[in-house]
């Protein structure tokens, strides 16, 4: 097997035209836009935990950008530049072209520059951190909820958890659905353009990859507010699927990375525009209340609360 | 055990005074200093390839935040903040809170704030992610070292891998070189003060974590030049280990996180000068040569060539 230069330099060393330097040096340097705040996050993907070790390293690949993209579009800010750490077992160089055909797919989908990184042997699992631009005094916070505010959803949510439930064969999907399902597991199109566009919209904004519930609950705890939820407002379950399994997916169901965000009334218009010019499917299912702090209500057509304990996914519960 | 959110906020929640929004939300917020740019940079540390299951984790800490100190170091860049993302097996808090009183007194030494990071379940991997900020056009890099140049370190080499090779009882070392070696290994002190007074006084500059002649080979390689080593001028052997030993690891041993950098005969009494000031042993070791390109003579104190093939680690090698 090849040195780690020389995978580094195989795989991963492509032109970085948004970089000053790019990989090869003990850093990269890059110039920011004057004026603009940098968004940055940092996401691990662990073989095993989130992701199976037969997964297709090409989907791997994208995934493991478009998760740290959707952070930044949750923030309103424009991708720029991300880094790679990896640690791959010996002998891994076909799995590892793969993994960056993907990776490079979507970077090139959204230009943004890989600007360094660092490859190891080990375990697999890979560290993405990605450098995004915001104008100052415009990024979407989680805390900036407001009551009164609709709550917003960029799409469906569940998909991606009926797809993984699928592939552990707890549930089987028709052909169609399968497709749909596993696309959004493997594939996540995170929500650039709509975040850019939010800057000036939205109130606060997350993107959903605990769970529609949990995340949402991560808004309003930190904007101390509570929240409604309306079933029927929701996207409409996928039929073919045990309707208590579906919504469970929907309300609680990990790695959707659509948006949820929150707006006032008066931009109901606009985000129906917005939604029309974009070809995506925003709905409004919900409003921030004042109080109870923290509380999410789930409530029926008629109004009624139903009762839904299992809020998402976290690692160590 | 705590969840990941609970685990965060109770070990790697603290204040973040130079950040626009530390963690909690998608992504962080910084406002970079007009006129800098940013120096970035991602290492990856695994259980088993590059540290003992039995190390201690407030070491630990400290060193994987030291080593990406250390690349912001080579750059001239000043540290600001940095993101960790970790995976960590189950039941693992004691072992957590060490790691984050290590890694906290590494940020508090060098005023860095830890704006954001990652934490899931699996086996024991740590990325860091730090930024800092250069002034324009004065960041250090590995492609400027000219031919005529003196070639520097910042210190001895070679002492954190007898330090290694002492814990995997490949040699024994006695109690005072012992503490030494050992602090080398598992506690650098990233040279972030010399890098930024190196700005105006080096042509180029790389940080020795590969090994000596490894990482010269890259500065040698990416200036399209070649290198002269003088033995005679190295710091001296540590006495009651064997020479020949104690050579290697001086010249292939990797992990000591001393600045290599390169600059014009003229600038000596100015490096004599700020190595008092620093309280830094800066050793003036060899020279640049116009060829052959990539390559590095290694000579004795008369001028005879030494053969020396090992150049340092590689992960896949």
């Amino acid at each position: 097997m090849a040195n780690e230069f020389e995978l580094i330099r195989r795989h991963f060393a492509r032109p970085t035209p948004a970089a000053l330097l790019g990989p090869g040096d003990d850093c990269a340097l890059l110039v920011p836009a004057a004026g603009s705040v940098l968004a940055v996050t940092t996401d691990m993907l662990v073989e095993g935990t989130h992701f199976l070790p037969d997964t297709d390293p090409c989907a791997l690949g994208w995934k493991t950008l478009a998760v740290s993209l959707s952070d930044l579009a949750a923030m309103g800010a424009r991708p720029r530049w991300v880094l790679l750490a990896g640690s791959f077992p010996a002998a891994d160089e076909p799995w590892i072209a793969q993994f960056a055909a993907g990776l490079f797919a979507c970077a090139g989908s959204h230009a943004v520059d890989v600007v360094g990184g660092d490859m190891t042997r080990g375990p697999r699992n890979l560290c993405l951190t990605a450098i995004g631009e915001v104008p100052a005094d415009t990024a979407l916070r989680r805390d900036r909820a407001l009551p009164g505010d609709d709550i917003w959803l960029s799409g469906p949510t569940g998909l991606a958890a009926l797809g993984l439930a699928h592939l552990q064969e707890r549930v089987h999907l028709g052909e169609a659905l399968r497709g749909t399902c596993l696309a959004a597991l493997q594939r996540p199109l995170p929500r650039v353009e709509l975040g850019i566009r939010l800057r000036d919209l939205a109130h606060a904004a997350i993107d959903v990859s605990d769970g529609l519930l949990a995340d949402l609950g991560h808004v309003v705890e930190q904007s101390r507010a509570g929240a409604e939820i309306s079933l029927d407002l929701l996207p409409p379950l996928p039929t073919g699927v045990e309707p208590l399994l579906a919504r469970r997916c929907q309300l609680a169901g990990g790695d959707d990375y659509e948006l949820l965000f929150t707006a006032a009334v008066s931009r109901r218009d606009d985000l129906v525009a917005l939604a029309g010019e974009l070809q995506l499917p925003l709905c409004r299912c919900g409003r921030i209340l004042p109080a109870p702090v923290g509380e999410i209500r789930v409530v029926d057509a008629s109004g009624r609360r139903v009762h839904f304990d299992d809020r998402g996914f976290d690692h160590f519960a």
